[in-house]
């Protein structure tokens, strides 16, 4: 298999490898023919990619080699949370320039991370239309259709023909984020219709737009959820959706590659929130601030796991008659944990993928109790024969037994019902941890298992 | 917030019930003529929708009202799992048809949900060239970029003109999957360059497509896997990607709408195994094919989990003498689960996104290493002051507060090195569920705190 691949891809990584040497040496020579003229030929992610292992040295020459709008596309291909250092290490008159010639959505995402100051002092010194258009933007809360648009499509006139339609585009086609898509806009500038490029290629010079272009538009407004707006692209494979206001004016277009973007975003939040971690580590967090992001949950939990220990204590008579009930504590508990974090992983999946809306989530409910049901049967009856094979105690091996069923019952039914009640609530599922759910299952086990225990104490 | 959305959205969702009451209506009637002309006005997910809602007897009336092409188009939009039943129902031959009108990809996919023999005798009564390109794509292994790309590509000659292009592109552009990209072959049928519709639209017509095409060509190997060809396209904001064998013939592109299903798919998939489920759970599924999916896991753990019992039954006598220390025993162990469980979810989620590349792993262990530090001594001096105000005990506060300190810096380290050992040997690090880990670090904690205690039995 691994043979087979002697082909584009090594050769990719062999050329970016020559490439980025290439580069390097024209940098070390200080000769900036050489370098814009092996540099701009990479891919802007790959520029990203040499950029990004350059030292601080090397990149104010580059800064010095490169136009605004080249350092722009270099600028974008980088993650989020590095580019505010580069930023502030450039002369403020040129960072001011590549902002403006950044797409605004992604100028906008940048200068999130700034601090306000110089956020202000940025907008001063920037050209001034794109200036109002990021000001436009900032003003729309994160996470919202507002906040990952973009300004630079392609809206054209009912009453353009086909062929004035595509010259248009051919002047508008270098700036504009899609031309895939085209937006027929009334004279108020609402948005009436949508023609795409394809429907354009296919239909003869001298037809009307209005003939071609459908109304049966998909739009989301501007304060939509980036998650609710990404199951709409998979679902209806869309390659670029209009933003509109509450009147149906045209305010942006969100594209396809900004949504891969937000689904990886999504996916490790609530992969990271069911690990208990309030936000995404990033690989570059030194300790402190990755120890910052886990702490909050682990003395949450501590105090959670206090709890579960007084309660125990609640018991320490019937632990001081019968010590070996100790030795089952974590196999208990432990097995509730797992029970409820599948149940809980199952739920919060099947909520952010919208799974649920037409199956129903009482049916959920419903069929997660069987499951625990059947689940919890099996492991209490193999833990039963194991205990009464390995102790020689039936009436422990039993009491064991049905302390996990129980628990794995009571457990598979919290983890579902938890995500499904913060649904209600609007609350976004997520954020029920498995840590969260395991430490509330912990001290249901514990409480079904002693409560069973010091109930039929005269047994043991 | 909410008032602001009475605008397309709430207009589409009325829309689409408008829409299906009325379709519902002809479909009464029986009335063909005027079902097809409502239903057809739908957007294909939609219809999807609609579809999916319908009794038996009325998706019979459906097969018989639409044509191949059309049903093809509802087909795709309808979750896989689903189609299944509705192939089966079907007329053969009709069934063959579908098959035949589908996207080569989508097709396959289906398929693949089918048993040998549906599948064999679907291919003998369909169209000789659609099952001849769905034979082919069979063979390709699931999650390989084989399994997701379509053989719907345009492709064009280096000697053509940006004219020539663009007439062949008028006549392939209903079936193409993506018109966005043109892929250059030589005679050899070599992959050899690559001109967007954008460069087509912005270059005379009678420039040379040699001249025009970019040989910058990003390709990927027929075997690579979808996860990372979704990292590539996140990377470079692909529209598609060719897809090559090892002499860089082509072989088909994969669009950035199947990317989207990819990405769902995986980050589900990710998500289940952390919660320790081997599949990802259908809300169609009954209580016992999802019990089925969750025992293995169960079982497992409950054989760990008496592993566990049998490490503390190895220091019954230690309990005998001191019960109090049982109490404390789901805390240390719930605590070390929870610092491995967040510390796998941010190695696994690195190694996923391939944000590691650059940084380094064993960059990645000290960090956790010094992370398990700070979180565990924060953790362990909190229980010791709480330990001792409440049990008036300092000794048993220290023996528990370092028993914590301890085991979190265990079990960090551990949640971050299970993964990259597994990604070392080429396992799915995801595998690595949290309950597994938490069960090893359960394991790991009874042996500090017990260890401990009886080490140090004389003061307590």
């Amino acid at each position: 298999m691994e043979e087979t691949n002697a082909n584009y891809e090594e050769q990719y990584e062999e050329k970016y490898k020559e490439y980025s040497e290439n580069v390097l040496t024209t940098l070390n020579n200080k000769d900036m023919d050489e370098f814009r003229e092996v540099f701009l030929e990479m891919h802007p992610y790959d520029q990203a990619m040499f950029f990004n292992e350059q030292s601080k040295e090397n990149r104010m020459l580059i800064y010095a080699y490169l136009a605004p709008n080249e350092l722009a596309d270099v600028m974008i291909n980088i993650e989020l949370e590095e580019t505010k250092g580069f930023f502030m290490e450039m002369d403020p008159r040129f960072a001011a320039m590549v902002f403006s010639q950044m797409p605004a959505d992604d100028a906008v995402d940048t200068l999130n991370q700034l601090d306000k100051d110089a956020v202000v002092s940025f907008l001063t010194i920037m050209d001034k239309d794109a200036a109002n258009e990021i000001k436009h933007l900032l003003h729309y809360e994160e996470k919202t259709a507002g906040s990952i648009m973009t300004t630079e499509y392609v809206a054209i006139l009912k009453s353009q023909t086909v062929n004035e339609a595509l010259l248009h585009l051919k002047q508008k086609a270098q700036e504009a984020e899609t031309i895939y898509y085209l937006y027929v806009l009334d004279d108020d500038k609402r948005l009436v219709g949508v023609v795409s490029l394809r429907d354009l290629i296919i239909s003869s010079d001298s037809t009307l737009i209005g003939e071609i272009m459908s109304e049966n538009i998909v739009a989301v407004s501007v304060a939509r959820d980036q998650e609710e707006i990404a199951q709409m692209f998979r679902d209806y494979d869309f390659l670029a959706l209009p933003v509109v206001d509450f009147q149906d004016h045209l305010l942006g277009i969100i594209t396809v590659d900004d949504i891969l973007d937000v689904m990886e975003e999504e996916a490790s939040e609530d992969y990271s929130k069911l690990a208990g971690i309030s936000e995404t580590d990033r690989p570059n967090d030194n300790a402190f601030s990755a120890a910052k992001k886990r702490l909050p949950w682990l003395v949450i939990l501590l105090f959670m796991g206090m709890f579960t220990a007084s309660l125990i204590g609640q018991f320490e008579q019937t632990l001081d008659q019968v010590a070996v009930l100790a030795i089952f504590i974590p196999l208990i508990a432990g097995m509730a944990g797992n029970s409820g974090t599948q149940a809980l992983a199952v739920a919060v999946r099947g909520l952010a993928t919208g799974d649920y809306e037409n199956t129903g989530k009482i049916k959920l409910i419903f069929r997660e109790t069987a499951t625990g049901f059947i689940t919890g049967t099996v492991c209490g009856i193999v833990i039963s024969f194991v205990i009464f094979f390995w102790k020689d105690d039936l009436f422990l091996g039993i009491l064991v037994g049905v302390s996990i069923m129980a628990s794995i019952v009571v457990a598979t039914i919290a983890g579902s019902l938890v995500p499904m009640i913060m649904d209600r609530f609007n609350i976004d599922p997520a954020v029920a941890s498995g840590p969260f759910i395991t430490t509330i299952n912990d001290i249901i086990s514990v409480l079904i298992y002693f409560g069973l225990a010091t109930t039929f104490m005269a047994y043991l």
